[in-house]
């Protein structure tokens, strides 16, 4: 697989390629989403999803904000400067970031808590932050590429939503509000990512750069859900300092 | 407990406020060590263990030559540097990274696959990762207090290796010869640590810091274990691309 000495992938063959990795390592598969999305959770393991979740959503802008730093034109940057305006918004109270804490708030969160992160998952800091340093070090290619989990994620978000409306009377159209623009944004910013591969992976070893990269991120992702099956389902070992839901687990 | 604003503490408190972490949050309280050292693990599960805690001891030197990189003094370098020497060794062959392969060997792992860590869970890269940025992007004092996890770990080596020599027949002494230099290393090591974070944090605020990053490090040793824990004992979920043993779990 790691054989860079073979010939180049033709542009379709790695597009290819790279669904090939989303359908084996996506996190649409793990076991925690089918019990998030099929009303398998009580409000104490959502809230922790949610908590959790936030994290990684408010550290997006800063991987974001790296990868724009290096990334050499006004027309790449304004493109990736998008992605900055989704989740941080145009005016106090708008954005991604902003509407996931309300998703968490309407979960019965405190605010401030979240924002803290005190209550975090040792094990979602790690892969979030692996994220951000993995955008920060390695080359504008690779983090672009890292990025395109988002080819993945209209699936799971429209049933995300469906499922989560359906199985959970704590849960309104309204804290779900986050995923809606996603559903538009995600294919945009996909489009675009898939295409500076897509131009700039040349070489086989370029192309499998490329390829790892969507694996880490995979791996990102999967990690995230790991840690949060193994703390708030099975077993259900929380580890010391993190959030305790009010009524257990 | 984050109130800077507080009187500092005395040195004294501030080991007992060091001690009553680890007492609290050390790995040795992680019920995957229990199953480790009481002999409830199989072979594949305790591959699993030797293959992952590889990366962490691989990194070890990477995370002291960085801090290395920054001492004021040829008499700190000179302390400091005798970790490096530990676990690199003075010859080929020789040194607490060689004799973690051993152990990996001895257990029956292709030291060709441990070595390219392809097989390992990625909470485990991760949190390691996340040691070693956090040791180089931190200040020297939080470095140097990252460390004192040694103060806790004698105790836990000694249970480890009786343990594990009395509960699996395919544990020899000589597979546990990364352990014994340990328990005369770790304390000469966090002797310096102890004094150096006792004389240089004298603020509140650098003793908390000095506290937030031994909780800091506790959290990478047990996140290390959640994972482990998670994939190859309950419930078993292995990540996709990680190592499956060759008997299952």
């Amino acid at each position: 697989m790691n054989d860079v000495r073979r010939a180049p992938l033709t542009p379709v063959e790695l597009e290819q390629a790279l669904r090939q990795i989303g359908a084996e390592r996506y996190h649409n598969l793990h076991p925690f989403h089918r019990l998030l999305h099929g009303g398998k959770l009580n409000r104490g393991q959502v809230q922790a999803w949610a908590l959790n979740r936030y994290y990684y959503q408010s550290r997006i802008p800063a991987k974001d904000a790296s990868l724009l730093a290096r990334l050499p034109t006004a027309d790449l940057r304004r493109a990736w400067r998008s992605r900055l305006e989704d989740h941080d918004g145009t005016a106090p109270g708008t954005g991604g970031v902003e509407r996931w804490l309300r998703l968490a708030q309407g979960l019965g969160l405190e605010r401030a808590y979240v924002l803290s992160t005190d209550g975090l998952l040792p094990g979602t800091r790690f892969a979030v932050d692996a994220y951000v340093h993995f955008v920060s070090e390695r080359s504008v290619l690779e983090a672009v590429a890292s990025s395109l989990t988002e080819l993945f994620s209209p699936n799971i978000i429209a049933e995300r939503v469906s499922g989560m409306l359906s199985n959970y009377a704590f849960v309104t159209p309204e804290m779900l509000a986050y995923f809606t623009p996603r559903l538009t944004q995600a294919p945009r910013d996909s489009d675009f990512a898939l295409a500076y591969v897509q131009e700039h992976a040349v070489t086989r070893e370029q192309q499998e750069a490329v390829l790892a990269a969507l694996r880490f991120k995979c791996d990102v992702l999967w990690a995230q859900l790991d840690a949060l099956h193994f703390a708030y389902v099975e077993p259900g070992y929380i580890p010391p300092g993190a959030f305790v839901p009010a009524g257990g687990i």
